[in-house]
């Protein structure tokens, strides 16, 4: 058993934290990946997708950490593959997901369900007040469309990809892992937290670059600048939150590896969540905007489309203050 | 001399005092008249027209707080005529305002200056992207077409006004009352302090009935709820907040009668600002919705007007949370 320290502050955490941890991680991997191929009536195939997912970045995020401790050359090639693995398997969930945002974004700015089934009628005779709700309808028709055709588009790339033989490599990879982790010959007894609190710099040195005292004052109206310019990435100022967003969950899973699951931060988590919806929202708003540029929509239906444009950008702006505020009061530093 | 006291705490002030605020302002009143009609090379005409309103508003506000001092039938009488004057001649200015508004937001929103010199080019060939920022000009030309035709119509209809027989019955009524204020005979040693408070209370009483608590938590996105709504009426919910405004601006006339000019509550204006803000907000937001319901227009300029309703919307929301931090800090009671 390896040492864990629910305190904090423990003595020093050695590489055999980390290839336990690693090896827990790859078991689960290979649980999960049983799991989906047994399939079967009744079986929780979106579960083990996720399974999946949560091991591989776990597996990926310490192999960035604790690099210096692994094989050099073995961490450098299976770091992508498990990159490849997490960012394919993701695709059909985030496109549910996107969705599901907007359309329950839509029903909250209608007041009624965007349902397609509530989309007939378009061909009538609506009077000027009907064309809102018809709009509204007609958006939501859309991008149930769009975002079911790109979700359908994922699942069968998924699936492509857990049969093909780029997937088979990281399955055997894994296997390996699972028995025998790759420690340099120096790193069963070094100290864990150098590298540990190296992630948190580096995260903090990230936070520190956000302009966090604008994100503090809310309604700065900075989410949605420029959201009807012509450069067709109009949001490059998001990059640096989808960055922080990253080096988090790095820092959460170095914590994982030290401390265990059981010291969840929960002003971590706050921020963590705020991020997350923070990305959300961003991708919602850039699906909205793209279907708006669909060839031949109806007026109100593009009208429709930029209200719930701006309205995700505003979730952009909120999930900034809300990581402000659960920042402010974090104690992260780089002690 | 009238009393004046620059405590906010004095002894009584009485219907004197109302009186020569009264005969001021009708004094002020008929001034402007003079300086719009002399008119001339160099006249600001639209400086004497916010005089006019601006005496207008407060002898019709005085005859509202302290109507019991007054000669009930010839308030009753005078106070919707000073109340047409007052809105007729707000009209121009307003669409004037508003489309300002509109053009500075479309031009923070798409990062180049919208106006109608920039619309050219758009018949030509666009690529997608491209469509985005004609969206833009064309929203910004449609805009300006709309409320220069609006405003010109309220040009004109305030140049008849000011030349017809209903006006010139106003006008008669103020040079009657620049000489004598037709006080009950109890008013002139009567204390004003009651009545002033009676209309703070007022205030105080639907200031309380406003969703306060919900209007302090940034992002609530309460403002555009029912954005996309068939209801015609889609936002009773500023109702409320008009309300208010049209209240704290009567007890801040009221103040002007016990304490004169120089007693400002500079939290007060805070709160009033915001208040004008939600008004401004809530009225440009109202303009780009109905602009979207213009027959023929093309879907990206739907789309820009979506994302500008949105925007104005939001700033409804941003100006109850300035209303709701200034009102937090207010001492206004109904003692």
């Amino acid at each position: 058993m390896a040492q864990r320290h629910p305190d904090p502050t423990p003595g020093a955490v050695t590489g055999e934290a980390l290839a336990e941890h690693l090896r827990a991680q790859a078991t689960e991997f290979l649980r999960a990946l049983r799991l989906h191929r047994e399939g079967g009536p009744g079986a929780d195939l979106d579960g083990a997708v996720r399974a999946l997912r949560r091991s591989a970045r776990r597996i990926s995020g310490s192999l960035h950490t604790f690099r210096p401790l692994l094989d050099a050359g073995w961490a450098e090639s299976v770091r992508p593959e498990l990159a490849w693995v997490s960012g394919t398997l993701a695709q059909e969930q985030a496109y549910a997901a996107r969705l599901e945002r907007l359309l329950l974004a839509l029903h909250r700015l209608s007041g009624t369900p965007v349902l397609p089934a509530q989309a007939p009628g378009l061909g009538g005779p609506a009077s000027e007040r009907g064309k809102v709700a018809v709009g509204a309808a007609k958006a939501g028709a859309l991008l149930e469309r769009q975002l079911t055709l790109a979700r359908t588009r994922a699942h069968s790339a998924a699936l492509r990809a857990l049969a093909g033989s780029r997937f088979h490599a990281v399955a055997d990879t894994v296997a390996l892992l699972a028995g025998e982790v790759p420690l340099t010959p120096a790193a069963a007894g070094a100290d864990l937290r150098p590298l540990a609190a190296a992630a948190e710099e580096r995260l903090a040195a990230a936070v520190t670059a956000l302009p966090l005292v604008r994100a503090g004052h809310p309604y700065n109206a900075e989410a949605l600048v420029h959201g009807l310019s012509p450069d067709p990435s109009p949001h490059p100022q998001d990059a640096p939150w989808h960055q922080v967003r990253l080096l988090l969950r790095l820092h959460r899973y170095a914590r994982e590896v030290l401390h265990g699951d059981d010291l969840t931060d929960v002003r971590l988590t706050a921020a963590g969540q705020a991020l997350d919806r923070h990305r959300d929202a961003s991708e919602a708003a850039t699906a909205a905007a793209q279907a708006a540029r669909t060839p031949r929509i109806a007026p109100a239906t593009a009208y429709a489309l930029g209200v719930l444009h701006a309205d995700q950008r505003h979730e952009v702006e909120a999930a900034r203050y809300a990581f402000q505020r659960s920042w402010g009061r974090q104690t992260v530093g780089t002690s």
